[in-house]
């Protein structure tokens, strides 16, 4: 999306034709600094230490880390070498292993002299897939912010969002900002409310960042306001993004998202995820399967910010002797949810519709699965 | 209450039997500072520095106020310029000016060489008043964490509370600590989820503060957390202070507690609000009724600690450019509170309830609005 006017995605290949460049998001919101990756050494620092993060640019980064792998030795054990160095970076991720399978695929009947050209087309192809997939979610959830425009004519529409389901957790265009940032591209009157997202505060420093650079109007907001939003008619409608959504529609996301859910559901404001398919985990028949991460307490224990003097700084907000629990994620349960925005359409949050808009992913779950 | 083993209060009249010794709060939880206050404008700068906070605390800093006030000026004109600066501290402070009101009703009547030793003698008194109403909620609530216990033998009951309702508040014993440190005399198993409660991060600031230094088993989370912990079974009940509740059980608290009133109803958990009978405005027929201050934005863009050299340092999490807005309390509808702590017992969160409970309250209220 926009930067200061310019369009920008978070990974591409530099005008070299071979390295690959990046957004170091360790740095935002306070500094946009730019990396230049050179070898396979540098894309695995680059996904283990968080310079690249979420679910699908993590997938593209791995494919391009295997690329430039691949111009340092693409022979049969050199790729293998590589695979196992990308897919240790970050041990929970799905869409990494994906796409290191998805690559391991086209290279490995090549014969090696062929296999650096054939990496860099199938990576450019998986990045591009990304930036497909989210256009057309945003295509399909735009209608339901126009519908909202429809019902207040002359008014904006006020959408609440949680942590960053944005383009930065992409290629491009984000999962639960691409219908956001449809909207704002057909000039409907949009206002986003910005949940602060405790503890890593990624909707502060993440998604607030991307939508004051692209020039969308927005407000960030301490996580606990959101309901009072609500009860006082502040909010149209919820759109966030998911990590995982179980076969019946339980919806795992950041921590929070299933009280923002609760709020909406007792003031009759629409709560919609977004999301693209493989992010069904049709094996998992509801939400109480899905195993939540617990993290460090430092995160919830210390903040880090700029310092009036421009450096970074992390300070401490919990005194020493006092546990600190730290929760990643929670379950919102598929009843509270009022619709998935998925790359085919806004499908209802139910084990037939899913599995009626996504036959032969369902299908292959239940045959992976057979005991379960 | 216990600070390291020796008893502690908020406020004191020193050893020398007129200075009058406050805990600035403004430097906890990294330090613990003492300060001995010797004139009026010590203590108006110290509500308005908010060295001392919450509504009963500020009541009783307001007396000894006026009593340091008379040792400098006890006549008609000096007591009431010292009434004039106390009652400007903080304009909201409904406790500040009913303390107020009390002193002037005892010093007035009397000779100016009277006036020293009299509003010291009552100030103590409002002090004292404050402790007892304190423990009689203790008294009654510990009741339900003790019914708690029963329902889990061998088990500890998991509280979960949100800002800071404890004894730096008040006096002593705190509104919503005060069952909970009675729980932990009676040796009953008790652990509390203390919320962070952004954005200005009392709980973590002070409730972890206090239940550490007493010695009250507890562990820190983000405010995003509590609905997670309530549907895994980890939170057998709230407690929550309260800064009015309305005269049909509404109640108005810091900003979250709606939303974990949700998650406490949405999964079968009781819901508390621990009040002293003052906090009733019977005046005001229901929530939507109370007005909802907004505050400085600067409270969300950034956050205070303690950095790793030991100063304390301000950092912006909120990137440049991007709105902010802070609403600093939300109203819980009576619906989702399962009962309200007060001195003389718990009450339904119901009109009736409150006013069989407190009919001479209720009865004024209705004698001071006929029009409403």
């Amino acid at each position: 999306m926009r930067v200061d006017g310019s369009h920008m995605r978070t990974i591409w290949v530099e005008p070299d034709g071979w390295s690959v460049g990046i957004i170091d998001q360790t740095r935002l919101p306070h500094e946009l600094v730019v990396l230049r990756l050179q070898s396979l050494a540098d894309m695995a620092h680059a996904i283990k230490a968080m310079q690249v993060r979420g679910a699908p640019l993590i997938g593209a980064s791995a494919a391009y880390g295997l690329a430039l792998a691949a111009r340092q030795d693409a022979s049969d054990a050199g790729l293998a070498a590589a695979t196992d160095v990308l897919a240790a970076t970050r041990p929970t991720a799905v869409n990494l292993r994906w796409a290191l399978g998805e690559m391991m695929a086209v290279l490995h009947p090549l014969p090696a002299g062929e296999r650096v050209a054939a990496a860099y087309a199938r990576a450019a192809a998986i990045a591009e897939e990304d930036v497909a997939i989210n256009r057309a979610m945003g295509d399909h959830g735009v209608a339901l912010i126009a519908a909202a425009a429809g019902r207040k004519p002359g008014g904006r529409v006020n959408i609440l969002t949680h942590c960053n389901a944005g383009w930065l957790a992409t290629v491009d265009w984000g999962t639960a900002t691409s219908p956001i940032y449809a909207a704002h591209e057909r000039g409907l009157p949009i206002h986003v409310w910005v949940d602060e997202t405790r503890p890593r505060n990624q909707g502060a420093a993440l998604t607030a960042w991307e939508l004051n650079h692209h020039g969308v109007p927005h407000t960030v907001i301490a996580d606990n306001a959101g309901g009072h939003l609500m009860q006082h008619g502040e909010v149209d409608l919820v759109i966030v993004g998911t990590d995982r959504v179980a076969a019946n529609g339980d919806v795992c996301n950041k921590i929070g998202t299933y009280l923002k859910a609760l709020a909406a559901h007792d003031n009759g404001v629409p709560f919609f995820v977004a999301l693209p398919s493989p992010t069904i985990d049709f094996a998992i028949g509801d939400g109480r399967a899905v195993p939540i991460e617990q993290r460090d307490g430092a995160e919830v224990a210390t903040v880090t910010g700029q310092a009036a003097d421009g450096r970074i700084e992390t300070v401490r907000v919990v005194p020493h002797g006092s546990p600190v629990s730290n929760y990643a994620f929670d379950v919102t349960p598929a009843r509270l949810v009022s619709g998935l925005i998925t790359e085919r359409g806004v499908i209802a949050a139910q084990a037939d519709a899913l599995a009626a808009a996504f036959p032969e992913r369902a299908a292959t779950a239940k045959v992976a699965r057979p005991a379960a």
